[in-house]
Protein backbone atom coordinates (compact mmCIF):
# COMPACT_ATOMS: atom_id res chain seq x y z
CA UNK A 1 0.00 0.00 0.00
CA UNK A 2 1.43 3.18 -0.99
CA UNK A 3 2.05 6.37 1.42
CA UNK A 4 1.35 9.43 0.31
CA UNK A 5 2.96 13.06 1.63
CA UNK A 6 0.42 15.88 0.40
CA UNK A 7 1.78 19.04 0.93
CA UNK A 8 -0.11 22.62 -0.09
CA UNK A 9 2.24 25.71 -0.26
CA UNK A 10 -0.19 27.97 -1.37
CA UNK A 11 -1.28 30.52 1.39
CA UNK A 12 -4.77 31.00 -0.17
CA UNK A 13 -7.65 28.27 0.46
CA UNK A 14 -10.71 27.86 -2.13
CA UNK A 15 -8.97 30.50 -4.72
CA UNK A 16 -5.60 28.02 -5.11
CA UNK A 17 -5.59 26.30 -8.54
CA UNK A 18 -2.74 24.49 -7.07
CA UNK A 19 -4.24 23.14 -4.36
CA UNK A 20 -7.11 22.22 -6.94
CA UNK A 21 -4.26 20.32 -8.18
CA UNK A 22 -3.35 18.87 -5.83
CA UNK A 23 -6.32 17.51 -4.16
CA UNK A 24 -7.34 15.95 -7.67
CA UNK A 25 -3.97 13.85 -7.87
CA UNK A 26 -4.65 12.79 -4.34
CA UNK A 27 -8.26 11.95 -5.15
CA UNK A 28 -7.72 10.22 -8.74
CA UNK A 29 -4.75 8.21 -6.39
CA UNK A 30 -7.33 7.06 -3.62
CA UNK A 31 -9.84 6.43 -6.89
CA UNK A 32 -7.16 3.23 -7.77
CA UNK A 33 -5.99 2.43 -4.47
CA UNK A 34 -8.60 3.13 -1.46
CA UNK A 35 -6.46 1.62 1.00
CA UNK A 36 -3.68 4.55 0.31
CA UNK A 37 -2.86 6.31 3.43
CA UNK A 38 -2.58 10.13 3.22
CA UNK A 39 -0.20 12.26 5.06
CA UNK A 40 -1.70 16.21 4.92
CA UNK A 41 0.73 18.81 5.57
CA UNK A 42 -0.26 22.12 5.01
CA UNK A 43 2.15 24.33 4.79
CA UNK A 44 0.14 27.30 3.09
CA UNK A 45 -1.68 27.84 6.38
CA UNK A 46 0.97 26.32 9.05
CA UNK A 47 4.21 27.44 7.57
CA UNK A 48 7.50 25.58 9.29
CA UNK A 49 8.89 28.97 11.17
CA UNK A 50 12.08 30.02 9.97
CA UNK A 51 15.75 28.81 10.71
CA UNK A 52 17.04 30.44 13.78
CA UNK A 53 20.78 30.17 14.59
CA UNK A 54 19.69 28.05 17.87
CA UNK A 55 18.10 25.76 15.36
CA UNK A 56 21.43 25.35 13.24
CA UNK A 57 23.51 25.04 16.26
CA UNK A 58 20.99 22.08 17.33
CA UNK A 59 20.96 20.37 14.03
CA UNK A 60 24.61 20.24 13.72
CA UNK A 61 24.42 19.21 17.68
CA UNK A 62 25.49 15.53 17.83
CA UNK A 63 22.11 14.10 19.25
CA UNK A 64 23.24 12.28 22.71
CA UNK A 65 24.85 15.99 23.68
CA UNK A 66 22.05 18.29 22.79
CA UNK A 67 20.20 19.79 25.70
CA UNK A 68 16.32 19.45 26.17
CA UNK A 69 16.11 22.78 24.88
CA UNK A 70 17.84 21.88 21.57
CA UNK A 71 15.31 18.66 21.56
CA UNK A 72 12.69 20.81 21.87
CA UNK A 73 14.36 23.18 19.14
CA UNK A 74 14.00 20.19 16.63
CA UNK A 75 10.46 18.72 17.80
CA UNK A 76 8.89 19.89 14.52
CA UNK A 77 11.62 19.10 11.89
CA UNK A 78 11.62 15.47 13.85
CA UNK A 79 7.67 15.41 12.50
CA UNK A 80 8.32 16.83 9.23
CA UNK A 81 11.21 14.35 8.71
CA UNK A 82 9.18 11.16 9.89
CA UNK A 83 6.35 12.52 7.44
CA UNK A 84 8.76 12.50 4.35
CA UNK A 85 10.22 8.93 5.56
CA UNK A 86 6.99 7.39 5.75
CA UNK A 87 6.01 8.74 2.15
CA UNK A 88 6.50 6.67 -1.14
CA UNK A 89 5.04 9.64 -3.27
CA UNK A 90 5.53 13.19 -2.14
CA UNK A 91 2.62 15.28 -3.78
CA UNK A 92 3.51 18.95 -3.47
CA UNK A 93 0.80 21.89 -4.39
CA UNK A 94 2.97 25.10 -5.32
CA UNK A 95 2.27 28.54 -6.35
CA UNK A 96 4.82 30.28 -8.23
CA UNK A 97 5.45 33.69 -6.31
CA UNK A 98 8.02 35.94 -7.58
CA UNK A 99 9.98 33.34 -9.57
CA UNK A 100 10.24 30.76 -7.24
CA UNK A 101 9.15 28.60 -4.17
CA UNK A 102 6.40 30.36 -1.72
CA UNK A 103 8.92 31.27 1.19
CA UNK A 104 6.50 28.94 3.63
CA UNK A 105 7.50 26.17 1.20
CA UNK A 106 11.52 26.82 0.98
CA UNK A 107 11.18 26.64 4.87
CA UNK A 108 9.91 23.60 4.79
CA UNK A 109 12.67 22.34 2.67
CA UNK A 110 14.68 24.20 5.22
CA UNK A 111 13.63 22.22 8.22
CA UNK A 112 13.79 18.92 6.62
CA UNK A 113 17.44 18.66 4.64
CA UNK A 114 19.15 17.74 7.61
CA UNK A 115 22.42 16.29 8.27
CA UNK A 116 22.21 13.12 9.61
CA UNK A 117 18.37 12.53 9.06
CA UNK A 118 18.10 13.28 5.31
CA UNK A 119 21.34 13.85 4.01
CA UNK A 120 25.05 12.33 5.55
CA UNK A 121 28.31 15.09 4.73
CA UNK A 122 32.29 12.92 4.14
CA UNK A 123 34.75 14.13 2.86
CA UNK A 124 36.05 11.23 2.36
CA UNK A 125 33.64 11.58 -0.97
CA UNK A 126 36.05 14.37 -2.54
CA UNK A 127 34.11 17.21 -4.27
CA UNK A 128 30.75 15.96 -3.83
CA UNK A 129 30.27 15.19 0.05
CA UNK A 130 26.90 15.14 0.26
CA UNK A 131 24.94 11.63 0.11
CA UNK A 132 20.86 11.58 0.73
CA UNK A 133 19.99 8.98 3.49
CA UNK A 134 16.70 8.52 1.82
CA UNK A 135 15.85 6.67 -1.56
CA UNK A 136 13.56 5.45 -3.92
CA UNK A 137 10.40 8.39 -3.49
CA UNK A 138 8.57 9.66 -6.67
CA UNK A 139 7.74 13.25 -6.55
CA UNK A 140 5.15 15.15 -7.91
CA UNK A 141 5.00 19.20 -8.55
CA UNK A 142 1.48 20.12 -9.54
CA UNK A 143 1.84 24.04 -9.76
CA UNK A 144 0.64 27.19 -11.18
CA UNK A 145 2.69 30.26 -12.72
CA UNK A 146 1.04 33.75 -13.13
CA UNK A 147 3.20 34.08 -16.74
CA UNK A 148 4.37 31.51 -18.98
CA UNK A 149 7.04 29.81 -20.85
CA UNK A 150 8.92 28.82 -17.75
CA UNK A 151 9.72 25.18 -19.72
CA UNK A 152 12.86 23.84 -21.21
CA UNK A 153 13.37 26.20 -24.14
CA UNK A 154 10.48 28.99 -22.81
CA UNK A 155 11.48 32.61 -23.02
CA UNK A 156 11.73 32.45 -19.14
CA UNK A 157 13.16 29.28 -18.54
CA UNK A 158 16.34 31.18 -17.10
CA UNK A 159 13.80 33.36 -14.72
CA UNK A 160 12.22 30.00 -13.32
CA UNK A 161 13.49 29.17 -9.71
CA UNK A 162 10.21 26.98 -8.67
CA UNK A 163 10.39 23.24 -10.29
CA UNK A 164 13.89 23.78 -10.90
CA UNK A 165 15.29 24.84 -7.56
CA UNK A 166 12.29 21.91 -5.80
CA UNK A 167 14.04 19.14 -8.03
CA UNK A 168 17.30 20.31 -6.69
CA UNK A 169 16.34 19.93 -3.46
CA UNK A 170 14.34 17.07 -4.02
CA UNK A 171 17.45 14.68 -4.66
CA UNK A 172 18.43 15.11 -0.89
CA UNK A 173 15.38 14.11 0.25
CA UNK A 174 15.81 10.84 -1.44
CA UNK A 175 13.65 10.89 -4.83
CA UNK A 176 14.41 8.91 -7.54
CA UNK A 177 11.71 10.37 -9.94
CA UNK A 178 10.34 13.32 -10.55
CA UNK A 179 7.03 14.90 -12.76
CA UNK A 180 5.87 17.66 -13.02
CA UNK A 181 2.15 19.19 -14.72
CA UNK A 182 2.18 22.77 -14.82
CA UNK A 183 -0.79 25.41 -15.13
CA UNK A 184 0.75 28.84 -16.85
CA UNK A 185 -1.22 32.33 -17.86
CA UNK A 186 -2.69 32.67 -14.57
CA UNK A 187 -2.36 36.74 -14.52
CA UNK A 188 -3.62 37.28 -18.35
CA UNK A 189 -7.15 34.93 -17.01
CA UNK A 190 -7.73 34.65 -20.56
CA UNK A 191 -8.02 31.61 -23.32
CA UNK A 192 -5.12 30.61 -22.77
CA UNK A 193 -5.14 30.20 -19.19
CA UNK A 194 -8.21 28.40 -19.73
CA UNK A 195 -6.86 25.90 -22.06
CA UNK A 196 -3.66 25.24 -19.43
CA UNK A 197 -6.16 24.64 -16.73
CA UNK A 198 -7.91 21.91 -18.78
CA UNK A 199 -4.39 20.02 -20.01
CA UNK A 200 -3.43 20.08 -16.40
CA UNK A 201 -6.23 18.62 -15.41
CA UNK A 202 -6.63 16.23 -18.15
CA UNK A 203 -2.90 15.07 -17.29
CA UNK A 204 -3.15 14.05 -13.92
CA UNK A 205 -5.17 10.91 -14.33
CA UNK A 206 -2.71 10.02 -16.71
CA UNK A 207 0.01 10.41 -14.57
CA UNK A 208 -1.94 8.60 -11.69
CA UNK A 209 -1.93 5.80 -13.66
CA UNK A 210 1.70 6.07 -14.80
CA UNK A 211 3.00 6.37 -11.21
CA UNK A 212 0.60 3.06 -9.96
CA UNK A 213 2.05 1.52 -13.15
CA UNK A 214 -1.19 0.98 -14.61
CA UNK A 215 -0.08 2.36 -18.07
CA UNK A 216 3.05 1.61 -18.50
CA UNK A 217 6.37 4.15 -18.31
CA UNK A 218 4.94 6.51 -21.18
CA UNK A 219 5.95 9.99 -19.75
CA UNK A 220 3.64 12.87 -19.23
CA UNK A 221 4.64 16.70 -19.70
CA UNK A 222 2.03 18.86 -19.25
CA UNK A 223 4.52 21.76 -19.08
CA UNK B 1 24.81 61.43 -1.26
CA UNK B 2 24.16 58.10 -1.18
CA UNK B 3 21.61 56.14 0.45
CA UNK B 4 22.54 52.11 0.71
CA UNK B 5 19.85 49.16 2.07
CA UNK B 6 22.23 46.88 3.80
CA UNK B 7 20.24 43.82 4.16
CA UNK B 8 21.05 40.64 6.25
CA UNK B 9 20.11 37.43 5.17
CA UNK B 10 21.62 35.09 7.42
CA UNK B 11 20.45 33.18 10.27
CA UNK B 12 23.74 33.56 11.98
CA UNK B 13 25.07 36.45 13.74
CA UNK B 14 28.92 36.54 14.49
CA UNK B 15 29.46 33.39 12.86
CA UNK B 16 28.00 34.58 9.61
CA UNK B 17 30.26 34.71 7.11
CA UNK B 18 27.72 36.87 5.02
CA UNK B 19 27.73 39.43 7.32
CA UNK B 20 31.18 40.15 7.79
CA UNK B 21 31.19 40.33 4.05
CA UNK B 22 28.34 43.04 3.96
CA UNK B 23 29.80 44.69 6.96
CA UNK B 24 33.26 45.01 5.13
CA UNK B 25 31.74 46.28 2.27
CA UNK B 26 29.48 49.44 3.94
CA UNK B 27 32.65 49.94 6.09
CA UNK B 28 34.76 50.42 3.07
CA UNK B 29 32.03 52.79 1.32
CA UNK B 30 32.02 54.98 4.36
CA UNK B 31 35.22 55.62 4.29
CA UNK B 32 35.27 57.10 0.80
CA UNK B 33 31.56 58.59 1.28
CA UNK B 34 31.28 59.22 5.11
CA UNK B 35 28.01 60.67 4.60
CA UNK B 36 26.44 58.30 3.47
CA UNK B 37 22.89 56.93 4.49
CA UNK B 38 22.48 53.49 5.84
CA UNK B 39 19.55 51.52 6.21
CA UNK B 40 20.01 48.69 7.83
CA UNK B 41 17.60 45.72 7.69
CA UNK B 42 18.54 42.44 9.36
CA UNK B 43 16.34 40.16 7.84
CA UNK B 44 17.87 37.16 9.13
CA UNK B 45 17.02 37.73 12.87
CA UNK B 46 13.54 39.79 12.38
CA UNK B 47 12.04 37.76 9.04
CA UNK B 48 9.21 39.62 7.37
CA UNK B 49 6.15 36.67 8.30
CA UNK B 50 4.62 34.66 5.59
CA UNK B 51 2.62 36.07 3.26
CA UNK B 52 -0.99 34.89 4.17
CA UNK B 53 -4.48 35.27 2.30
CA UNK B 54 -5.33 38.29 3.61
CA UNK B 55 -1.84 39.69 2.71
CA UNK B 56 -2.79 38.75 -0.88
CA UNK B 57 -6.22 40.38 -0.59
CA UNK B 58 -4.87 43.96 0.80
CA UNK B 59 -2.39 44.07 -1.53
CA UNK B 60 -4.56 43.68 -4.44
CA UNK B 61 -7.35 45.77 -2.85
CA UNK B 62 -7.19 49.53 -4.18
CA UNK B 63 -5.69 51.46 -1.58
CA UNK B 64 -9.05 53.87 -1.52
CA UNK B 65 -11.07 50.88 -0.47
CA UNK B 66 -9.31 49.21 2.08
CA UNK B 67 -10.30 48.19 5.65
CA UNK B 68 -8.22 49.60 8.33
CA UNK B 69 -7.57 45.96 8.79
CA UNK B 70 -5.98 45.68 5.17
CA UNK B 71 -3.80 48.94 5.99
CA UNK B 72 -2.11 47.46 9.08
CA UNK B 73 -1.81 44.02 7.05
CA UNK B 74 0.65 46.14 4.48
CA UNK B 75 2.17 48.37 7.07
CA UNK B 76 5.33 46.27 6.95
CA UNK B 77 5.54 45.80 3.31
CA UNK B 78 4.94 49.71 3.06
CA UNK B 79 7.83 50.24 5.41
CA UNK B 80 10.10 47.43 3.16
CA UNK B 81 8.91 49.78 0.13
CA UNK B 82 10.09 53.00 1.54
CA UNK B 83 13.48 51.71 2.39
CA UNK B 84 13.96 50.20 -1.08
CA UNK B 85 12.82 53.03 -2.43
CA UNK B 86 15.03 55.35 -0.90
CA UNK B 87 17.56 53.23 -1.41
CA UNK B 88 20.33 54.00 -4.58
CA UNK B 89 22.89 50.93 -3.60
CA UNK B 90 21.19 47.63 -2.15
CA UNK B 91 23.28 45.52 -0.27
CA UNK B 92 22.70 41.94 0.20
CA UNK B 93 24.43 39.36 2.63
CA UNK B 94 22.95 36.12 2.04
CA UNK B 95 24.58 32.13 2.57
CA UNK B 96 22.88 29.52 0.58
CA UNK B 97 20.65 27.43 1.92
CA UNK B 98 19.47 24.82 0.17
CA UNK B 99 20.88 25.88 -3.51
CA UNK B 100 18.60 29.03 -2.74
CA UNK B 101 17.88 31.99 -0.38
CA UNK B 102 17.11 31.86 2.97
CA UNK B 103 13.62 31.37 3.49
CA UNK B 104 13.59 34.98 5.20
CA UNK B 105 14.89 36.88 2.49
CA UNK B 106 12.54 35.02 -0.03
CA UNK B 107 9.98 36.45 2.34
CA UNK B 108 11.22 40.00 2.15
CA UNK B 109 11.24 39.53 -1.66
CA UNK B 110 7.39 38.62 -1.43
CA UNK B 111 6.84 41.66 0.70
CA UNK B 112 8.59 44.46 -1.31
CA UNK B 113 7.28 42.97 -4.92
CA UNK B 114 3.86 44.34 -4.62
CA UNK B 115 1.47 45.48 -7.29
CA UNK B 116 0.94 49.56 -7.63
CA UNK B 117 4.21 49.92 -5.73
CA UNK B 118 7.35 48.39 -7.63
CA UNK B 119 5.64 47.22 -10.41
CA UNK B 120 2.53 47.64 -12.23
CA UNK B 121 0.97 45.19 -14.30
CA UNK B 122 -1.00 46.08 -17.75
CA UNK B 123 -2.19 43.51 -20.08
CA UNK B 124 -1.88 46.06 -23.31
CA UNK B 125 2.09 45.31 -22.79
CA UNK B 126 0.90 41.80 -24.10
CA UNK B 127 3.01 38.71 -23.34
CA UNK B 128 4.99 40.82 -20.93
CA UNK B 129 2.87 42.79 -18.64
CA UNK B 130 5.06 43.80 -15.82
CA UNK B 131 7.01 46.60 -15.51
CA UNK B 132 9.17 47.76 -12.51
CA UNK B 133 7.99 51.30 -11.15
CA UNK B 134 11.72 52.04 -9.78
CA UNK B 135 15.16 52.33 -11.72
CA UNK B 136 18.12 53.71 -11.36
CA UNK B 137 19.36 51.19 -8.76
CA UNK B 138 22.82 49.17 -8.00
CA UNK B 139 22.83 45.62 -6.67
CA UNK B 140 25.38 44.47 -4.63
CA UNK B 141 25.18 40.49 -3.56
CA UNK B 142 27.59 39.15 -0.91
CA UNK B 143 26.95 35.46 -0.43
CA UNK B 144 28.62 32.28 1.00
CA UNK B 145 28.22 28.70 -0.28
CA UNK B 146 28.99 25.44 1.41
CA UNK B 147 30.07 23.92 -1.81
CA UNK B 148 31.30 25.20 -4.80
CA UNK B 149 31.09 25.60 -8.90
CA UNK B 150 27.96 27.79 -8.80
CA UNK B 151 29.09 30.21 -11.20
CA UNK B 152 28.50 29.99 -15.05
CA UNK B 153 29.77 27.46 -16.36
CA UNK B 154 30.74 25.49 -13.11
CA UNK B 155 29.85 21.68 -12.20
CA UNK B 156 26.68 23.08 -10.15
CA UNK B 157 25.34 26.24 -12.24
CA UNK B 158 22.93 24.28 -12.67
CA UNK B 159 21.56 23.97 -8.92
CA UNK B 160 22.53 27.79 -8.30
CA UNK B 161 19.17 28.85 -7.28
CA UNK B 162 20.34 32.03 -4.98
CA UNK B 163 21.86 34.39 -6.63
CA UNK B 164 20.19 33.94 -10.24
CA UNK B 165 16.83 33.85 -8.70
CA UNK B 166 17.81 37.62 -6.57
CA UNK B 167 19.06 39.20 -10.07
CA UNK B 168 15.48 37.51 -11.25
CA UNK B 169 13.78 39.00 -8.89
CA UNK B 170 16.01 42.34 -8.84
CA UNK B 171 14.70 43.24 -11.90
CA UNK B 172 11.04 44.08 -10.26
CA UNK B 173 13.08 46.33 -7.54
CA UNK B 174 14.61 48.97 -10.36
CA UNK B 175 17.75 47.50 -10.40
CA UNK B 176 19.93 48.60 -13.29
CA UNK B 177 23.06 46.79 -12.54
CA UNK B 178 23.78 43.71 -10.23
CA UNK B 179 27.81 42.74 -8.67
CA UNK B 180 28.34 39.55 -6.69
CA UNK B 181 31.07 38.53 -4.78
CA UNK B 182 30.75 35.21 -3.63
CA UNK B 183 32.52 32.76 -0.97
CA UNK B 184 32.74 29.13 -1.72
CA UNK B 185 33.55 26.05 -0.30
CA UNK B 186 32.58 26.84 3.41
CA UNK B 187 31.31 22.91 4.63
CA UNK B 188 35.24 22.01 3.28
CA UNK B 189 36.82 24.35 5.72
CA UNK B 190 39.77 23.82 3.58
CA UNK B 191 42.45 25.98 1.92
CA UNK B 192 40.28 26.71 -1.00
CA UNK B 193 37.96 27.85 1.53
CA UNK B 194 40.24 29.94 3.17
CA UNK B 195 41.61 31.24 -0.34
CA UNK B 196 38.41 31.90 -1.21
CA UNK B 197 37.83 34.21 1.86
CA UNK B 198 40.59 35.92 0.79
CA UNK B 199 39.62 36.73 -2.85
CA UNK B 200 36.51 38.17 -1.73
CA UNK B 201 37.34 40.60 1.00
CA UNK B 202 40.26 41.93 -1.97
CA UNK B 203 37.79 42.32 -3.72
CA UNK B 204 35.41 44.45 -1.57
CA UNK B 205 37.31 47.59 -1.76
CA UNK B 206 37.70 47.15 -6.05
CA UNK B 207 33.92 47.14 -6.35
CA UNK B 208 33.37 49.71 -4.07
CA UNK B 209 35.49 52.21 -5.79
CA UNK B 210 33.89 50.80 -8.70
CA UNK B 211 30.88 51.68 -8.22
CA UNK B 212 31.99 54.78 -6.96
CA UNK B 213 32.87 55.35 -10.14
CA UNK B 214 36.31 55.95 -9.03
CA UNK B 215 38.47 53.33 -10.94
CA UNK B 216 36.37 53.55 -13.88
CA UNK B 217 33.84 50.80 -15.39
CA UNK B 218 35.82 47.31 -15.16
CA UNK B 219 34.13 44.70 -13.82
CA UNK B 220 34.69 43.10 -10.51
CA UNK B 221 33.88 38.85 -10.88
CA UNK B 222 35.25 36.77 -7.85
CA UNK B 223 32.71 33.80 -8.74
Amino acid sequence: MTTLLHIDASPRGDRSVSRKLSKAFVDQWLAHEPGATVIARDIGHNPPPFITEAWVAAAFTAIDERTPAQHDELRLSDTLIDELARADVIVIGAPMHNYGMPSALKSWFDKVIRIGKTFTFGLARGDYPLEPIMSGKTLVVLSSRGEFGFGPGGVREHMNHLETHIFTCAHYLGVRESHLIAIDYQEFNDERHRQSVDDAFAAIPVLVRQCLGIDGPARVAAE
